[in-house]
């Protein structure tokens, strides 16, 4: 029997590819399947954006090596982007374009932390940033986020957590699972605390296009006084610009956090692919309207799953935004997992179980509602309703 | 002052960088830049290849995500390939797609070690393999290949630097910087003492594609009974197909293996870049005849480079193999750093120095010669025998 690292060999299979065998067992008895499983949009990338990645990854230009921290015509492209947003001084070297979101948190963690330190998360939490810290042995502890509380993080339970030796607090906003939307303020509170700590703040920002108000900045923290040593923002391509297959993420941070994490993006796969990156530079400005529309359709999806869930008192609709909702699922003392697989196979509806998101969220299913239309939303309630679980 | 990760902080930045910012100095006073810095093809890729990329970019179908471990046609049409090349029965199961050959690596590393736990490498040593496991905490030892033997590793020191504990030797073959290949029968040897002492073999054959004869396997290690529990082959697409910018690498493992590294891979990046791999799957059957040709070329430009080495006996080439020449520079008891720098600023040829590899390696220059066409390769010998260090 070979040996591997243990602390790779105890992690869970991803969770994604099982939930989606279970869909594929869906016998389709209740209509066609209802994905609400994968955090991607329920639309097709605009023309033109497959225009420009098809002419670009088709130039000879790009088949080379690039600058590890990104072209730079994106980096430039989205540090506009975030300047404008939060109306605060962001520049391109304040950009490291990475291979997607995922890849842009293992190199704030990894700029940060090593084996045996601390980072603090919520709970619940976004499964892959708690199966990364683990398999890089750092010690991840758990502020909880309570259903009572819009699963919105206390900023006197972080204070407590954030002893000495806790190099950053993970946070994700609008909250995968949740959907909660974490306030400007509570944000610039938790901030001022970690700073008081010692401690960063790391912020997963992927789904804040699909914030109702395209004019709010969701935050204040780039325009705080010394925030590069101090604050690290991650954002994904991805669902902006329905692209994930083309794995393109970044981060906003300062210049020295932009250098760590350079020097470990070089050893990680040396530079994000180039194609995307020179396609995505035009899209950010050029589809600036395509996804203010794509906003306003995720907010009316939002909208029909709170009017269906609205209709199903056995379903609690605990908290929503963004791209995401959290439901308490009506069958006491029975595990989300359980509960999850059999609305996959038995009702045709994918969504994943609380479960994967942290300890004590056997009661919750999420359901990723922006990959569903607002007609396939609305036929939850019947399924839904009519839904029992066998021999319960 | 922010606080980083000491592992990370106190890594030197990329080489490869600040090396092409010397190139940016030199004036063209002895004629165009001679680039023998970066390990890419001097030629372009095959207009099959652009247009194949170009086509799967544009297709809506590789929007979404893919299955983690990479393409199932790319990683079938791999497969087909090793189980040719080496005359074994390799499937898609025992191949995982990496974004280029240092994820290859670090997934690799990380499904068998973690912080604390040591890995041997060569002295010289590819950078980014040491920069990799230094940054994970994973302790580095050195088994030293002198010039004396070819840059060969020794079965002998190899044995004694296996005690319990090491996890994993990591090799690189045809070598990186060396260029020297090992035989099948020296590999076949440090595959079995890694067996006796519990090690794993981690080989990257980036380069195997440029040995001079195709028919001929490079080892015999996926034909060994138990092979799955004791090596894992590495591989990188951008060499071979000449594109780097676009991120494409491979393991050669057993299933336990590669179901360790989806685990590592969905965290690092969820999957590799899906339309690059559609389109390598349609290129490692159709461009067999075009990789044959760059095959002979680069044959003829390490011929070349012989020649030149030849008539110049202060330059002392002492390993070519594949992509790459280790050449001794003539300045007793100058650091190769320094040498190097000269050489692109005053005379326009970029290598990079030896000192990047590892211990001891001031004498030293590697000449990436692949990146040079034959004509070019020759203008050496007058810019080399005409060249002299200011003040020595």
């Amino acid at each position: 029997m070979p040996h591997f690292n243990p602390l790779v060999a105890k992690l869970s299979p991803p969770p994604v590819p099982s939930v989606l065998a279970w869909a594929q067992a869906y016998d389709g008895a209740k209509g066609p399947l209802i994905d609400l499983s994968q955090a991607v949009p329920g639309y097709p990338a605009h023309p033109d954006m497959l225009r420009w990645l098809g002419e670009a990854a088709a130039a000879p230009v790009y088949t080379g090596y690039g600058p590890i921290e990104g072209e730079p015509e994106l980096r430039s492209a989205y540090a506009d982007q975030v300047a404008t947003l939060y109306g605060a001084p962001i520049a391109a070297g304040n950009v490291h374009i990475t291979s997607g979101c995922n890849q842009a948190f293992i190199c704030a963690a990894m700029a940060i932390a090593s084996a045996g330190d601390t980072v603090l998360m919520t709970n619940p939490y976004y499964f892959n940033q708690e199966t990364t810290l683990a398999m890089l042995g750092i010690n991840v502890e758990l502020a909880p986020c309570d259903a009572g509380a819009g699963f919105l993080p206390e900023v006197d339970t972080i204070a407590s957590a954030l002893r000495p030796g806790v190099r950053a607090l993970a946070l994700v906003s609008p909250n995968n699972p949740t959907g909660a939307v974490y306030p400007a303020d509570l944000l610039q509170r938790i901030y001022e605390v970690c700073r008081a700590n010692g401690a960063w703040l790391i912020l997963d920002e992927t789904y804040r296009d699909f914030l109702p108000d395209a004019a709010v900045a969701p935050h204040r923290l780039l325009q705080t006084e010394g925030w590069q040593d101090g604050f690290i923002g991650l954002y994904s391509f991805s669902k902006s610009f329905c692209i994930p297959g083309h794995r393109l993420g970044a981060i906003t941070a300062g210049p020295a956090v932009v250098e760590q994490m350079t020097k470990i993006m070089d050893n990680l796969q040396i530079c994000a692919p180039r194609s995307a990156q020179a396609a995505v530079a035009k899209a950010i400005p050029a589809l600036a309207d395509w996804r203010l529309a794509n906003r306003a359709e995720i907010a009316a999806r939002a909208n029909a799953l709170k009017d269906v869930m609205s209709r199903l008192p056995q379903w609690k609709l605990q908290a929503i935004g963004a791209y995401f909702a959290y439901v308490r699922h009506p069958f006491r003392d029975i595990d989300s997992q359980f509960v999850a697989e059999k609305l996959a196979k038995l009702a045709g509806i994918v969504c994943l179980p609380g479960d994967y998101f942290g300890e004590g969220q056997e009661s919750y299913l999420r359901f990723a509602f922006a990959n569903a239309d607002v007609p396939t939303i609305m036929k939850l309630e019947e399924r839904l309703s009519g839904f029992a679980l066998p021999g319960i």
